[in-house]
């Protein structure tokens, strides 16, 4: 199997995953300094991890890498919203033409290949309701937000057009072992990590606005159950947690559970208010019925898991 | 003011309803053949009218064209779905990438410029219910549909974000004077229009779906509107007709317009019926309401003024 963006934070983990289980595994990833992809994720796989340092915008070695596999899993992205608006085409060309080339890729020499693709809560925007259910419209607020809802129409549309047997799974805030948390890019969550472990104070941006945070362990649970049902082949399915968590609750958990810390509410700054989208919390109740998954993690165990990780590991990851 | 796509169908109808109210007007298309620049369409402007024969692929000389322009008419486009399934990396540079630095180039250097953006029922997918109006879930069922729609949400976020004055027309079938006939990558109207001047019988794809269609002059009008309107700014518009009309019964009325003429029932080529989206009608109340607009001419009144203007420039257009 093939994983895009696999020395990266969900990526990494899926790789590990897997390659305990046994599986042949190949990961892609371009290990572009501001994105996720970080060797020391894949540290734990020694040589059992084949590596291929390439980018997805380059079509010629993807058409190499896709040949053969059974699986593939694509989670190589920009997810910087701010990177996003800052240069937009850097963004559409990693989201979006690399993502066309890709499907291209599979549909010309390995067609029987099974999918995944990792989409975002983003896509549907400001949420008009709460839960945000998968019917809900789709109306991103920033740049990111339409070139990640563009990559996975494409993959639903070579499923429906082509019979590609692809599938997409859209990504709340996820935590754990091997998340970027030099900055915010990432998620907020990372920076807040990082600040804790170096003695500062997080800096909360409003502080109300409802979360739903996933383990990073039980996300891989939902690539494996997608990569194998039949019934994902064509759909996209909401991960989510329940219940939600205001910013200020999190932050005060997170310091509770470190021991120490402390953090300050601060005005949104005006580059990330003009694209904020308030409140959210994703139904999940369509994996739920269609794959049976459903989060196994507490939040409270996740991000103990996770401070723990960080602790041992900080040098790797600042 | 600007006219992207000027020397095509809808552009060059308004690039000359400008011209004529005195306006002072520059076209930019590239004239790519197998899109919908001729320069015929504009011989009835002479010199008249600024010819810039660039592509919106190139932001050099956008952000020259830009500059100091008070409204941009941001029409050009690749609109064949067909071509877009085959080079869906084409497709991406003129649809997305060229918008994103038009936009770019806009809020750079003419921030105040007032922007309509072409787009297209085909965002809406395969209609859920009818008449289709704003609100209707947006699930384009070809790449084709998949790049206006990021081309549209970025001229309502660029609005949203950065202040800028923009707003986007959704047109269904447009048809009139100096449309494509050459083929059906613009409408299927066109080629049908260019068989029945020749002789041919016109081909009927299934025949019962509905569809609306706007007079070229109706779809001017709303760009005018929509331009000097300041309700529009940050909106998205449906233009559309009432009743619908079979595409069998079209080919009926135009059959007897024309005098003479046949039409065959055919089933759907493959490559068609996996992108078709059966009955299409658009509800305009919004644009009604909010600006005024309402079609004006009658279908069997453009059918025939059109009829008449490709009878007697067929050597231009085929």
């Amino acid at each position: 199997m093939l994983i895009t963006g696999g020395a990266g934070f969900v990526g990494s983990n899926l790789a590990l995953r897997l390659l305990a289980a046994g599986a042949d595994v190949t990961v892609v990833d371009s290990l572009i300094p501001e994105y996720g992809g970080n060797l020391f994720n894949l540290a734990p796989a020694g040589s059992a991890v084949r590596l291929n340092v390439s980018d997805v915008r380059d079509p010629f070695s993807l058409q190499q890498l896709v040949a053969g596999q059974d699986f593939l899993f694509n989670l190589a992205g920009q997810n910087s919203h701010l990177d996003a608006m800052e240069d937009p085409a850097t963004d559409l060309d990693i989201n979006c033409r690399a993502q066309l080339s890709i499907l291209e890729a599979c549909r010309r020499v390995n067609p029987e290949v099974r999918v995944v693709f990792a989409s975002t809560r983003q896509i549907y925007g400001r949420p008009r309701y709460l839960p945000v259910d998968e019917a809900h419209p789709l109306h991103p607020v920033d740049v990111n937000g339409i070139h990640k809802l563009a990559g996975e129409a494409y993959h639903l549309l070579y499923a429906r057009v082509y019979g590609l047997r692809a599938c997409s799974l859209r990504l709340t805030n996820t935590i754990g072992p091997r998340m970027r948390i030099k900055d915010a890019r990432q998620t907020f969550v990372g920076s807040w990590i990082r600040a804790l472990l170096e003695g500062r104070p997080i800096e909360v941006w409003g502080g109300r606005q409802l979360r739903d945070l996933n383990d990073v362990e039980d996300v891989v649970d939902a690539f494996l159950l997608a990569a194998q049902s039949p019934a994902a082949i064509g759909q996209a399915y909401n991960l989510g947690a329940d219940p939600p968590i205001s910013l200020q609750a999190l932050a005060e958990m997170m310091i509770e559970l470190h021991g120490r810390g402390e953090y300050r509410i601060r005005e949104f700054p005006e580059n990330r208010a003009r694209i904020d989208i308030g409140d959210y919390h994703g139904s999940f109740a369509a994996i739920r019925a269609e794959l049976g998954w459903t989060p196994r993690h507490s939040l409270r165990e996740t991000l103990q898991r996770t401070l723990g990780y960080f602790a041992a590991n900080l040098a790797h990851y600042v």
